[in-house]
C-alpha cells in the first residue's frame, strides 16, 4: 500500500515528445491525425501471448512491471500516438470487495454475483482506491518513466452501467437480461449501486492523474443494452457526474487538466448527449458514419474512431481504401483515428501496422491541401 | 415430399375474424392497435416447455401438427393480433445441405461451418425448397385451418446476411468476426453466398405464402455487427432483392400480395434505407425512439416494436406506462406494437399478458380522442 500523497504527480517524468494526441482531443492544430488502437496491448500481438503465458490474468494486472512491459509492446511495433495503460475495468468491482477471475475460453466470471438487491450489503461502503488499487497507480507511474516521452499515457475505467450488468450478471452475456432486470424491477438499489460505483471511480480516475495519466477513457461497453430512455436514466448522469467531478478534484489538487474521452458503444441514441456531457472527446463504434458524428456533436467535442476492426482482415490496400474514406468523413480537426472496438486476437500484427501507417500517410495527405 | 402444386392457397380456410394486424401493416383505420410477440411461442410459458421436452428441436420443426400446436399456444392465453408460425431461420441452411444442431445450454451448432470461400462447393447449388422444406408449408397449411380464423398468421425467413454469419460462424458469436472476415477478404465469394441465399429464400417464401401464410417478416438479425457500409453492400440489395422478387412472384401467381416486415435489429443507421425497400412494415429494436423513427420513415411504412423486453421484468403498473409512452411516440397509424426482440425464457407469462393488454386498452382510449 501507497500513502496518498505519493501519487502528486513527480517533476521528473521525461519530457513529451509527440503531443498529437493531446492537442487533437483538444481540438488544437496537428500536423497528422493520432492514431492509436483500443486492445493495442493485446493478444494479437505474439510478444504479449509470450508475457502473458501461463500466468492468471489478474495476477499480471497487479504487477506494475509485468502492465509496464505490456503497454510498451505495442510501441516498439508500431508509431501510435498514444499508449493505453495495460489492466482492466474489472480491477473496481474486485476492489469493492468481489471476486473476479478470468477463465480462459470464456472471459471474465464473478463467482458471486449479485443477484438481488440485498446483495449490494457484499460491497465495501468505503472503498480506499490508493490502497485497494495502487498497483494500477504504480504501473502507471513506472510506464510514465519507462515510455520516455515518447507519446502521452492514457488511464482508462468502465463506466459504472458496464460494471454494475459485469456485477450482476456475473460476466459475459448476449442480453444483459439480468441486470436489465434490476433497472425495471429494482431502479432504487440500481440506482444506489450505480452512485456506488460512480464514486469509486472518481478517486479511481483522479489516483490515475496523480500517477501520471495524461489523457483518462472510460468505457460504456454497454450501451448498446439500453434504449434511449434507460441511457438517459442509468448511463448518462454517471458519465456526467464522472467528469465533471474528476475535473474539478483535479483543478481542487492544482494538477493540469487531462483530455476525458468517453465511449459508449453502440449508444448511437446518445450521441448529441454525449457531446455535452463534459468530456473533450467522444469515441465511436463503427456503425456511426463519420460525417453524421460530425453534424449530430455541432464540433462541440473532438471525435475518436470507429474503422470496423474487422476490416483488418482484409488487404493493406483496402484498409488504405477504408482508412482514407474515414479520415474524408471525420475531417482532419479535433479527430483521433482508432478502431470502432478492440482489436480481436486473431488479428495480422502487418495489418495492424498498415492502418496506422494509413492513418499518418493519408491525414499529412489531407492536411496539405 | 409434396407437390408444388399442392400448396396452392385451398380456398376452404377459414374466414378471417380480426384482420387489425393486416391493415395497420398497410397503414388502413384500426379499432386499437394489434399486438404480437416475437417468440410469443416460446420457452417463457410452461406449456411449451412441456410439449417440447426431450424432443430434439429440429424434429419439433419438422413436425407440422407440434408445430401448429406450439403455435396456438400463447393465442389460448392472450389476445394477440396475429400469430407467427413455429419454425426456426436455420431451416433454410439445413435445406441448403448444411447440418444444424441444437445443443442445449448452447445454442444452434453447426458441426461444419464454412471456413473458406471453397467450403461453398459443399453447399446443394438447386435447392427444391418444397421437398425439402416441405414440413414447413405443411405446419403453415394446418396452422391456418386449426387457427379458425382468429388471427392471421405470420411466416418468416432469416435474412441472407444473418444466415450467412450463422453458416461461418457456426453457431452464435459476440462479434461475428469470422464471417465479417469474409465481407473483407472475400467480397466476391461473400456476394456469391448471399445470392444463394437469396434465391432460396424468395422461393421458401412464395412457398409460405401458397401454404397460408398471410404475413411475412424477414429477420435480419446481426445488422448490428456491420457498419452503414458495410451494410448497403452486404445486407440492403438483398433485403430489397427479396420484397420484390417475393411480390413479382406473388403477382405472377395470381395471388393476393401480402404485408411483408423487414426486422434488421440494431440496424439503427439503415431505417431510412429500409423504409424505401419494397416493405410495407419495418420492425425496430428498442434502441430507436418511437418518435424519430416516424420523421426519419417520413410515413413511408408502417412501423413495428420496440418495447425493450426487459421491460416486462418490471410490475404490470411500469408495463404499462412504457406502453403508453411507446404508443404515444408512434401513433395510432401504421403501427403494429411488438418487442424490440424476442420475448426471453425467464419471463412471467402474466407480464406479457399484461403487456398485450396495455397496448389493447391504451390505444382504445388514444382512438377515441
Amino acid at each position: 500500500m501507497m500513502d496518498k500523497d505519493s501519487f502528486i504527480l513527480p517533476k521528473d517524468f521525461p519530457e513529451l515528445r509527440n503531443d498529437t494526441f493531446l492537442r487533437a482531443a483538444r481540438g488544437e492544430e496537428i500536423e497528422h491525425i493520432p492514431v492509436w488502437c483500443m486492445r493495442q496491448a493485446g493478444r494479437y500481438l505474439p510478444e504479449f501471448r509470450e508475457s502473458r503465458a501461463g500466468k492468471d490474468f489478474f495476477e499480471t494486472c497487479r504487477s506494475p512491471e509485468a502492465c509496464c512491459e505490456l503497454t510498451l509492446q505495442p510501441l516498439r511495433r508500431f508509431p501510435f500516438d498514444a499508449a493505453i495503460i495495460f489492466s482492466d475495468i474489472l480491477v473496481v468491482p474486485q476492489a469493492m470487495g468481489m471476486e473476479v477471475q478470468m477463465c480462459p475460453g470464456k472471459g471474465p466470471t464473478f463467482p458471486e454475483p449479485l443477484k438481488e438487491p440485498e446483495d449490494l450489503q457484499r460491497l465495501k461502503t468505503q472503498v480506499d482506491v490508493y490502497s485497494e488499487l495502487d498497483y494500477v497507480f504504480k504501473a502507471i507511474t513506472l510506464t510514465r518513466h519507462k515510455i520516455e516521452g515518447k507519446v502521452p499515457l492514457i488511464g482508462f475505467t468502465g463506466a459504472p452501467w458496464t460494471l454494475m450488468s459485469y456485477m450482476i450478471e456475473g460476466g459475459g452475456s448476449a442480453t444483459h437480461s439480468k441486470a436489465k432486470r434490476w433497472l425495471y424491477r429494482y431502479p432504487e438499489a440500481s440506482h444506489k449501486l450505480l452512485s456506488q460505483l460512480t464514486d469509486v471511480i472518481v478517486e479511481y480516475l483522479l489516483g490515475q492523474v496523480k500517477a501520471g495519466a495524461q489523457a483518462l477513457q472510460v468505457f460504456e461497453s454497454h450501451t448498446g443494452c439500453l434504449g434511449p430512455v434507460e441511457f438517459k436514466e442509468f448511463s448518462l448522469p454517471y458519465l456526467r457526474d464522472i467528469a465533471r467531478r474528476v475535473k474539478d478534484k483535479i483543478k481542487e489538487s492544482g494538477l493540469d487538466n487531462v483530455p476525458m474521452i468517453v465511449f459508449a458503444k453502440d449508444g448511437h441514441y446518445g450521441l448529441e448527449d454525449l457531446s455535452e456531457s463534459a468530456y473533450e472527446v467522444v469515441g465511436l463504434d463503427w456503425t456511426i458514419d463519420p460525417r453524421s458524428a460530425r453534424v449530430r456533436t455541432g464540433g462541440k467535442v473532438s471525435l475518436q474512431g470507429n474503422m470496423d476492426p474487422c476490416a483488418l482482415y482484409g488487404t493493406k490496400e483496402s484498409i488504405s481504401e477504408i482508412v482514407r474514406r474515414m479520415l474524408e468523413g471525420f475531417g482532419t480537426k479535433g479527430y483521433i483515428a482508432n478502431l470502432g472496438h478492440g482489436l480481436y486476437p486473431d488479428m495480422d500484427p502487418e495489418n495492424v501496422g498498415a492502418f496506422v501507417e494509413a492513418v499518418h500517410n493519408h491525414s499529412r495527405q489531407l492536411l496539405k491541401r
